[in-house]
């Protein structure tokens, strides 16, 4: 079983390789005529599609999974509808794949610049939601990526029935139909197996919860475009606008709470503390926010609790918020230095100096000045759609789009030139 | 002993982390100036670098190093000069460092943007030649990284030496000594230390020898930037200018025979073999390289070897040859494909949409056109220096300079804004 399961997924990766290199080279029309058909397909076929994922209703029921995990499974008109809007705006974007940038003369008469060109192939690994089968799939076909897709068994007849149709509009657009694989079985190996594929292929991205990530990145001898923790901060200075500080408080933190981007921790500047904390306690209050704070915190918030040295490194992704006064921005850049995840921060001041000093010095994927974290997005930064949120550094960095699925390679035009 | 190592490298983890966050916001000027106060004091101390240098020599000597080595390993006032120098162009370069690019309004109002990042600590993992202390050096600091660098212990006295004049410039500077730190021992235990201290380094450059690299990447949980083989093509298309072909296949190949960018296999049109091919092995043979063809190839230049299939996965990095006759272009890519290395390969040809077919099929870190491979370089793509060249496709592809060592992190900018 499990040599056939490694011949299984070898044949997967293979196929892949080869599906690669003609999807890296076929034109953007075609690309998006099949990002249209399916779009089309997936609509036209909606009381299918919700066919089988009643099944993998079913059988979650019977499993015993709770509401939040069945919500998330489920397939409706409304949902199979976003799903076509999604893959029509995918084919709506630019192509990066072939753009040449900075293409100069240099001193020898050469010219050169670089070209922007597919990874290869991409593995996607995910967790419970059907519909990242067609947002993940819509992405690597747009940037000339085959992708391997890799989704949760509970979903696997949903899973099964949307990539049957990306394959028919690959199919129906002269494209190959291996350009997006969905691994057939729900062998929990399989993911092992595919994690040792490093001549098939290019890059894994892991989307699901901490412990899938960790293993990922324990096991896997290819590079991964990885998201770990979301430990969000605000930092409210005394040069800010109080509206604007008590509004984005509000959104960073209530606005969902179960989000990586949402903040977690809210550090305040001593000397608006007492001015703005009863107030932003109150109404966190109104939405049933429970607040923990340092003793500054809790000694102008009557019923807060006390935070534990625990809580500054917690991403709760729950109605919870740890509260810190500190002294000034020094104190605010050290405190996200050691406790942040390097996600999103933000501040609120209306200092030309400090804003510029918060962009610079807070070393996290996103850094914002008099905004909500919350818009840390593939959509909101205009990307488009993303395949992740990266808190890696090398590669890709924060939301990944179109360009993270992408690298650049050198193009040298010459007239005959030689070194001497 | 062990413990001792690993409680050593941990410290010097540490404070190249804690100096790479003072360094990552130091101003250009101060680390220009720094940059300029080694220049000028390696050469105001060349004569006490030779005496080191001399120790290395001697120990190499003893312990039978070949000439090659040695002459790699030896310093003289010409080599120390052309050092100063490098350092002095790295500071002519423009701070990558701070720069925001691509600040565009979204719908939201919050504009979008990217700033260009340090990315913290780099360990650098070389041999032999003493000269990539200051060079490496120079490049992160002028990034804003801290450095960890490991020379070869055959150059131990050298990179010493050259180290302390680097540390007493950031001294003089008011940078943080710690930004540029030699590994003290030579300890061969001390580079799987190194590639443990994932949680203090961000990247991993080793340069040298295959052995060296492959065990760098089995052994490391840091990424790599590595550099494995460079088996370059030049392929000779029908409608090529004969001078031009000529002129390129002599220089790719004969140029210098040790380097990655040097040509190992030749491939040519069936069409213009017959004519083309007799000239250029007469040009080889008076250069003294030994020609390996295939059955067309060996047909038509009498003293030929036949190449056996490992010629064509070969990289020589010697006066040898490989040579292959192919039908057209399509023949060439799929060789190219089968057989490259994804490091630099180049058509000659005066056909607009084979050249252009070319650029977009062949899947390597430089693509060329009528341009000798021996151009993939730092300094003739204008990128100032290399730290190395990447046969990678995630993060950074071909020659790595300074904005390989930097990322980009999403910078916002608001006025309130809050997501609704």
């Amino acid at each position: 079983m499990t040599e056939d399961l490694s011949r299984y997924l070898r044949a997967v990766g293979h196929n892949a390789r080869a599906a690669a290199r003609i999807l890296g080279r076929a034109e953007t029309a075609i690309k998006n005529r099949a990002l249209l058909t399916i779009a089309s397909t997936l609509e036209a076929e909606a009381a299918a599609l919700i066919a089988e994922n009643g099944k993998d209703l079913e059988a979650g029921r019977a499993q015993g999974l709770d509401d939040a995990m069945l919500d998330r499974l489920g397939l409706d008109q409304r949902r199979i509808r976003a799903m076509a809007e999604g893959l029509r705006e995918v084919a709506a974007l630019p192509d990066p794949v072939g753009e040449i940038s900075g293409l100069r003369y240099r001193p020898s008469g050469i010219q050169v610049g670089r070209m922007r060109v597919p990874l290869g192939v991409v593995a996607i690994i995910y967790e419970s939601r059907p519909n990242v089968t067609a947002d993940a799939a819509a992405l690597c076909l747009k940037s000339g990526n085959a992708c391997i897709l890799r989704g949760g068994s509970e979903a696997i007849h949903s899973n099964r029935a949307i990539a049957a149709r990306i394959r028919a509009g690959l199919e129906a657009a002269g494209l190959p139909v291996d350009a997006v694989q969905l691994v057939a079985t729900t062998d929990r190996a399989a993911v092992g197996e595919l994690l040792r594929l490093d001549d098939c292929i290019d890059v894994i991205v892991p989307r699901g919860g901490k412990g899938l990530i960790e293993r990922v990145v324990a096991e896997s001898r290819i590079p991964v475009i990885k998201h770990l923790d979301g430990n969000c901060h605000v930092y409210i200075d005394d040069r800010c606008d109080a509206d604007k500080a008590i509004r984005i408080a509000l959104n960073a933190k209530t606005q969902r709470y179960g989000v990586c981007n949402a903040m977690e921790t809210l550090l305040i500047a001593e000397a608006v503390a007492p001015r703005l904390l009863p107030e932003l306690a109150r109404r966190f209050r109104d939405k049933g926010v429970e607040l923990r704070g340092c003793p500054r915190t809790c000694a102008l918030i009557p019923d807060c609790l006390p935070a534990t040295e625990a809580d500054w490194d917690t991403e709760y992704l729950a109605p919870i918020l740890a509260i810190r006064v500190v002294a000034d921005l020094d104190m605010a850049i050290e405190h996200i230095h050691r406790h942040g995840s390097g996600h999103t921060d933000a501040i609120v001041t209306e200092d030309y100096s400090r804003a510029r000093r918060f962009l610079r010095e807070v070393d996290s994927s996103s850094v914002m000045v008099n905004a909500s974290t919350r818009f840390a997005d593939g959509y909101e930064y205009g990307l488009g759609a993303e395949i992740g949120i990266s808190t890696d550094k090398l590669h890709a960095r924060g939301p990944v789009g179109l360009e993270g699925l992408t690298t650049q390679k050198f193009v040298v035009l010459g007239d005959g030139q030689i070194r001497e």
